[in-house]
């Protein structure tokens, strides 16, 4: 016994939408699994911010969501997770999963040549984390990393395809694809929304690894190692909290989750 | 006499970098004054947030300006001037001058047509503010309005050219043009840098209207009006303040400025 309550939920927290693509292949992978997931939207985005300022945010939300009992934690946010994952894995007494290390791990397993091509926001690539977690596991790869700052805007306008974004990938890509990477992992939780022109750039010879589906893989085995699968036959319920006004959220949350968003509240993220 | 430091600096604020394009042209048309400059770089930006958060926040950075022992306050981010500034002219007894009036009286002076049109962040299109105060002085006027909320990222990317920027600005002005105006207010303080290729792409017919000069014209009119211009015959000093990292600030700031920034200091925003 853990001292762990396996029947509470799965809290889940993110800058904003984009983690709803990591709650999404949570909820799909663990469908008895009840999820709280908080989108800091008064405070989006984190990716441009300093490493002080996001700490202070992810410790802000890892405690509104401790306040509600949850069982587990899940940094669904790539800048997040490089920045503050150490710091709430040690403060924390319930298992806490981030993005990073699931889809470094998919990246080393699914190349073939050892090249390695890594996107993510500005903060991300900056940390360095995919590079350090590919190559304290594959010292002889090679990794190539990217900031792509204008995505993430991109993919919250739902501008997933059409010229400009073409424009804004190929002039990103065009610093990755000359290292012949095989393989390009989507550091960011907004990315899957452009896998289609992110994938057409680079061509069919470079793989895309989405850190959403490694993490939720990630969640399931994490629960069922530490024993903590919700052990009742319903199926689990979803809540969704933010800092900024519901209405704002909804639509682009409702694209990035894939499904309705049936309870999005607002909760006030300063005083923790 | 009416209790209020002539020798004090004038206090401005914006949710970034962008208010500085204001700040330049009132450090510009005002050489003798010195200027305090607040960017909220921690909860930038404001343009998607909701007019709740952004009234929040606005009062906060006014607060933090106030104990500064500003002359005078200069709302430059058009998104806070739109949802904030009624409240903190109604709760200061400083002059506080916004962004929005003066580009909207500008249009009005400008436009042979009467056909006008503005764009900004959606907060700002959203809360109709151009609409309201350009129709108030001029009823008979036709005015169409556009959220732009990718032209923030651009500006802050410093992609101001190139062939991504312009197929964003045509599928951007594409809405607007058909309507035959003859002006349009760049109704965000991060679109004069991206002046030349909406001139471009609007075509010679129709003429910018930048809100930095006019708010500079109205801040410089308001001092003379109020006896506060100051009495030194010494260059003013300009300090700037953010909320997130100085070093996040700087090279934006300095794109945005135009000059070097010297002073950037970190400040808490939070407890105000």
């Amino acid at each position: 016994m853990n001292g762990i309550d396996a029947s509470a939920s799965i809290g889940i927290f993110d800058s904003g939408v984009g983690g709803l693509t990591v709650c999404r292949k949570i909820a799909e992978a663990l469908p008895g699994e009840s999820l709280v997931y908080l989108g800091d939207t008064a405070r989006v985005p984190y990716g441009s911010k300093s490493a002080a300022t996001v700490e202070r945010y992810a410790r802000a939300c890892a405690a509104l969501l401790m306040e509600r009992n949850v069982k587990m934690l899940v940094v669904a946010c790539n800048t997040a997770s490089a920045f503050a994952l150490p710091l709430l894995q040690a403060s924390l007494e319930i298992p806490v999963v981030g993005v990073v290390e699931p889809g470094a791990r998919a990246a080393c397993s699914r190349t073939r040549t050892g090249r390695v091509g890594v996107i993510g926001t500005r903060g991300t690539i900056n940390s360095g984390s995919y590079e350090k977690i590919i190559l304290r596991m594959c010292p002889d790869y090679r990794v190539f990393s990217m900031a792509c700052p204008l995505f993430v805007p991109f993919a919250e306008e739902g501008w997933t395809e059409g010229a400009a974004i073409t424009e804004v990938t190929r002039a990103y890509l065009g610093e990755l694809l000359p290292h012949a990477i095989d393989t390009l992992v989507l550091g960011c939780t907004h990315y899957p929304l452009l896998s289609a022109v992110i994938s057409e750039v680079a061509g069919d010879a470079v793989a895309l690894v989405d850190s959403a589906e490694e993490t939720a893989r990630v969640v399931a085995a994490t629960l069922r190692d530490r024993q903590l699968i919700n052990p009742s036959d319903e199926a689990g319920q979803h809540a969704f909290l933010v800092s900024d006004a519901p209405e704002c959220f909804r639509d682009a949350g409702e694209r990035f989750f894939g499904y309705p968003l049936e309870r999005v509240e607002w909760v006030d993220v300063r005083g923790v």
